[in-house]
C-alpha cells in the first residue's frame, strides 16, 4: 500500500495528467478523485485514456470537498485559481502541493495587479521549483508547496543559471514562448476550438499582461539577488502540449570578455543541472523540440552566445502538463514524502 | 540486474520506441544498440527523447551484427523486411521478437505476391499477437517471434471476436484505416514531408496491395476457421501516431436474430478481453479515440450493428508504435521470458 | 453592380467561407450579412481574414431576418437544420440557396428518422448536386435549391458514375470518410477543442446514424434507378478542413469481365466527368490528398479494381467547406442566375 | 491574351504558389514552366492541386534555361541561392523576380559571412517590399527586383512604422518568429519529416546566425536612417504556412511621454498602412494569427506599449509562401508591369 493521495480538480487537463501519473506510480495510491461540474460523471468519460485501472473505471469524480479530501495524506489541488486558497483554509493540517497561481507571488499589489481587484491575496508557500538553489530542501520540509506556471518553469530554468553566473544581465530580458493548447484548459472557448487552432499561431496577453510575467521576475531576482525586468510574450502553437521558450537576455561584460562566450553560457547551464534527473543542456548543436519531452518531467535547455546584437539566447523546452505541471507536482510530492524524486516520472518524452 | 537485450535496427521510429520502453522497463536491461546507417552516430542525436539515459548518453549506435547482438539473451530486431531473415540465420539459438514481415506469412507463394519475387519466403515464426485464444502459451514456448503489423494488429483485435462467436461474415468484410505518419517509418519521402501530411489525409496502396492484407486474413482464417477475404484501404492521416480502424463485416443470421444486435457485438468484445490488461471495450456510447492509447500499449475497441446495411461495424484503435510495434514487442519479450506481462508497459495513452 | 446576394448564418464556418468567396466574386454583390446569436458583433471579429474589404471591415452582422434579407435577389441559408424552412416560408419569392438539410430528404419518415420527431418535413427542393446527370438543367430553373452535405457530396460524386456504368453492385456499398473539424462547425464542444482533436484520429455517429446516410442513398438511387443500400461511417480527422472518402462496392460481373477492370472503373469516372470543370479523375497512379483541394471548389477521384475481395474502391477529396458547402452553393448560384459557372470558383486548392 | 510570364524553379514550394496564383490571374499568361531535378516530370505530379488547367494537365516541367525562360516578358526566379545570379546573367535583358537571397543584400562582406564564402555576391537589385516608404516608385520603374525573404517581410512591416515615427529605439530590437515548414522547402531531410514535426516546436538557427537578419537590419536602417541592430531567432512550428513574428524594441522617450504609448503605437502602424491593400492593422483588441492570412497576400500587424519592460511589441503575420514568396512577387509583377497592385492577389486568408 502506497502513500495515500487525493487529486482535486480531476477533470481538467492537469488534472488528468495527475491520474496518469499516478495510476503508474509505484508508492502512491490514488484515494479520491473530484471534480467541480463534472463531480458524478465518470472520469473514463472524461478521460478515456484512463480506461482499464481500477481507480477509474466504473468510477465517478467526487465533489471537490474537505472531508473526502482529507482523507488523503497529501492533496494535489488543480482548481481554478481563487479556488485552491479557499480550500486549503478547509484543510489546515494536509500536506498540499497547489498548481494554481493562489501561492505563488508574494507581493499583494502585484497579485491583484495581475489576478484582479477581486480575488484576495492568499500569501505565499514555499516556491516548487526544486532545480533552483536550494529550493529542494525547502521543499522537503514544507507542508504546503505552490507548483510553479508552465511559463515561469520553462523560462526560469533557461534564465537562471546565467544570472547566477553573472553572464547576463537582469534588466531587460526578453522571452517569446510558444505553448501547445493544453495550457489554456479544457475550456469551452471559441479560440481554442481544433478548426480555430490547427495550422495557426497566434499570439495573446501580449504587452506584459500574461500572468506568470511576475511569477518569472519574482523567482529569477530571488535566485539572482538582482532586480529582474522583462518581457514576455506567450504565443498559441498548433500542438496539444509543449513550450518552447526563447530567453533572451544581454550578455554581461564579464561573458563578452570570455575566450568563448558561448561556452561560457553552455558551462553555467550545464554546471546547473549536471546532476538533475529531468533538467539536461542538449549536446552541442542541438537544438530543444517540444516532442523530445512530451509526456515526460523532462527539460531540455540549449543557448548561444549572439555578439552582434549582444544578448544570450536560450531555448528551453517543458511539457506543459508534465515539468511544467502534473510531472513537476509529484516530482514535488516525492520530496515532500521522502520518496526518490523520481519515482513515477521519466525524463524521456514520447517521440515522434 | 536484468534481463540482458539487445535492440537491432535501433535508429528507425520503432526502434526508438523500444529503446524508451526499455529505458523503464524494471526487468530488462540494455546491452546493444544497434544501426544500419546510422551506425556511429550519437544515439541521442537521432532520439533527443532519449538524452538523460545512462544507456544512451554519450553512447553511439552500433553496427549491426551478430556478434554484438548475440550477448543478449533477447534480441528485439526492427529491421527493413528482408534484413531480419538474414540477421536471424546468423543467431541460431538466440530468443528473438522480430518486428519485420519475414517471419508473419506461412505462405510462399502470398509472400512472394506481396513482397516480391526477390526476397525469399523465410517461413513462419509463432505468431505474436497474445490476445488471439490460445496465442499466449505458444508465444512463451516460441524461442522466436514474429510481431505482428501495426495495421494487422489493430484489424485482427477488432474482428476476431465476432467472428469466432459466429456474428459476422468471414466473406466480404471490409477494413479502412488510418496511420499516422510514423507507421511509414523515417524514410526521407516527399510524402512523409510535414509540409504535404499536414491539414491534409490521402490514401494510399488502393485496391487490396497493402501487404497486412494477407497477414490479416490469416490470422483472422486461423482464429475462426473459417476462410476470410476482405477488402482492406489504408489512410494517412495528419498524426504522428495512431492508427483507427473502421472493420466492417456482414452480420450473420444469428447477430441480426439477436434480441439486441449491437449488444451481441459488444458481448462478444468484451468476453474476449475481459482480463486482457491491454485491451479494453470502451463504455457503451464512447467511440474510440487515437489519442487514448498515444504512447501505450492499450487498445480500444467498440461496436456497432447497423441493421440497415446489415453490417457489423467495430472501431478499434491502438498506436502504431505502441501495441501495433514496440509496445506489443515488449508484452512478447515479458511472455517469451517469463516476466509479467505488463511489465515495463502501460495502458494508459499520454492525451490530450 | 452585381446581382445583389445575402448571406443568413454568416457567422458560422460555411457562412464565413461564402464571404471569403463573395468577396472575390466578380458578378456578385453582397448586400446582408446576417447571423443568429452574433448579431450585433463585428464581422472581423469573428472572421479575421476577412478585414480589408468595405463590405466587413466596421460593419456588424445584422440580425436574420427576411424583410433585410429579401432586398438580395439571391439568398444564401447557411442555418441550422429546422431554421431554414422557417425562413424560407417568409421568403416565398426569393431566390435561395440552402445549405442546411431541411429541403434534401423527399421522404417524410426518413426525415423524421434521422432528423428527429420535433421538426417538420419541409419537402424537398432542386437537389443542387450540377455533376449529376440531368441536375444542371434542373438548377438553372429553379427558384430554390438545397446544397447537399459535404459526405454526400464527396460520396456521390465517386460512385453515381460507377453505378450509372453498371460497374459497382447497389446493394452493399461501404463507405468510410474522413473529416475535418469544420465540418462540425463553430460549435462549443470538448470534443472539437484543439487539445482533444491534434494528433488524435475518432470515430463518431457509427452503425448507419449519420444524417448523410439517407441523402447518399437517395440520391445514389435517383441517379441508377437502382435501390442503393449502404454503411457509411464518418470518422473526424485532425485538420481544420477536407473530405477524404472511400467508397467501396462490389463489382458487378460486368465490371469483372472486363480486360480491365481498374480502367473500366477509371474509364467511367473519367467520362463522367470529362466536362467538368471542379471534378477531377487524377493521372493514373495518384491518389487524392485533402490538400489539393484545400480552400477550393475541386472534388478529386480515383479509382481500383480489388478482384480478389471483389470490390471496387474510389477513393474522392473534397474541402468540406468548399466544394461540400459554400463553394458549391455558389457555383449553384451562378447556375441559377445564368452568369458562368466558375465565376469566383477556383478548382486549384492551397497547397502545401 | 495576356503578359507572357514564366517561372523557374517551380517544382519547390514558393514555385507551385507562383503557378497557382498565376493560374488565377486575369492579366498575366504562362507561357514556361521549368526546374531543375524535376525537369520532364509531369507538373501536377508534383503539385496535384493544380490538377485541371490547360497550362498543367500533361504538361511537364521544362528545364531552366535561358532561351526558353527569355521567351517571357517577365521571369519569376524560385531557385536556390546562387543559381538566380548564374540565370540573371544569361537574361540580360528581361524582367526578373527573383526570389531568391542573390540580389538582396548591398554589402558584400555580410553576404559572405551569411551565404559563404564560395557563392560569390552578386550585387543588390531594388528591394521589392513595396509597402516601404517611395519603394513603389523604385519597384515599378526598375527591370530587376529581389523580392524579400519570407521572416524579413514579416518583420520590417512591423517595425518599419515604429523606428521611422520615432517610437522605437534601434539598437536593442529583439525577434522571434515562428514558421510553417513550407518555408524550408521541400527537401528531404529528417527534420522536416511530418513525424518529427506535427505536435512539436523547435528552434533552429539561433544565436543570429539566420540569414534574413542582416536583411532585416540593412532594410530598417535604410528606412529610417538610423543604425538598426538586432537579435533574430526562428522557430519551426507543427503547420505548412505562416509566420508569426513577435517583435520587439525598447520605447523611445517620445513613446513613453505620449498619453497613450499603446494607441501612439497603432497610429504609427496604421498611418503607414492606410491606404495599403494587403497590410492591415486589426482592430484594438484582436491579435493576429497565421490562419487569418493563410493562402493569401495579406499581411495583419497589432502592437501593445509594454511600459513596465520598456518595451514595444508588434506582433505581425504573413503566408510564407504568400506575402512572404509568390503573393508578394506577384505583386511585385503588377507593379512592374502596369498592373492593378493587386491583380490576381487577395487579402483574405483561407480560414478557419
Amino acid at each position: 500500500m502506497g502513500t495515500r493521495v487525493a487529486v482535486a480538480g480531476a477533470s481538467g487537463y492537469a488534472g488528468g495528467e495527475l491520474l496518469r501519473l499516478l495510476a503508474g506510480h509505484p508508492d502512491l495510491e490514488i484515494t479520491a478523485v473530484s471534480a467541480g461540474s463534472s463531480a458524478g460523471k465518470p472520469i473514463t468519460s472524461i478521460h478515456p485514456n484512463l480506461v482499464g485501472h481500477p481507480a477509474f473505471d466504473g468510477v465517478n469524480f467526487a465533489a471537490t470537498d474537505a472531508a473526502t479530501l482529507g482523507e488523503a495524506e497529501l492533496i494535489f489541488m488543480a482548481l481554478p485559481h481563487g479556488e485552491s486558497a479557499k480550500l486549503a483554509d478547509a484543510l489546515p493540517q494536509a500536506r498540499i502541493v497547489d498548481l494554481s497561481a493562489d501561492f505563488r507571488l508574494g507581493d499583494a499589489e502585484t497579485w491583484h495587479k495581475f489576478y484582479g481587484a477581486d480575488v484576495a491575496h492568499a500569501g505565499r508557500w514555499a516556491y516548487g521549483l526544486p532545480e533552483l538553489p536550494g529550493a529542494k530542501e525547502n521543499i522537503r520540509q514544507a507542508r504546503t508547496v505552490a507548483a510553479p506556471g508552465c511559463y515561469a518553469t520553462t523560462s526560469i530554468l533557461a534564465l537562471a543559471p546565467l544570472l547566477a553566473a553573472g553572464l547576463a544581465e537582469p534588466d531587460d530580458i526578453v522571452i517569446v514562448a510558444a505553448s501547445g493548447t493544453s495550457g489554456a484548459g479544457r475550456s469551452l472557448r471559441t479560440d481554442l476550438l481544433a478548426s480555430e487552432v490547427m495550422g495557426s499561431m497566434s499570439a495573446y496577453k501580449v504587452g506584459g499582461t500574461h500572468r506568470h510575467t511576475p511569477e518569472i521576475e519574482q523567482a529569477l531576482s530571488e535566485a539572482s539577488g538582482l532586480e529582474v525586468t522583462l518581457s514576455f510574450t506567450p504565443t498559441l502553437a498548433p500542438m496539444p502540449r509543449g513550450i518552447l521558450a526563447t530567453c533572451t537576455a544581454k550578455l554581461t561584460k564579464a561573458a563578452t570578455a570570455s575566450a568563448d562566450p558561448g561556452q561560457a553560457l553552455r558551462d553555467a547551464l550545464g554546471a546547473a543541472y549536471s546532476t538533475s534527473p529531468f533538467v539536461h543542456l542538449l549536446p552541442d548543436g542541438q537544438w530543444p523540440a517540444t516532442a523530445a519531452v512530451y509526456g515526460s518531467n523532462g527539460a531540455h535547455v540549449q543557448a548561444a552566445a549572439d555578439l552582434h546584437a549582444g544578448r544570450a539566447v536560450v531555448i528551453s523546452t517543458t511539457d506543459n502538463l508534465g515539468k511544467g505541471a502534473a510531472g513537476q507536482a509529484v516530482q514535488l510530492a516525492n520530496l515532500m514524502l521522502g520518496l526518490p524524486e523520481t519515482a513515477g516520472l521519466t525524463t524521456h518524452g514520447v517521440a515522434p
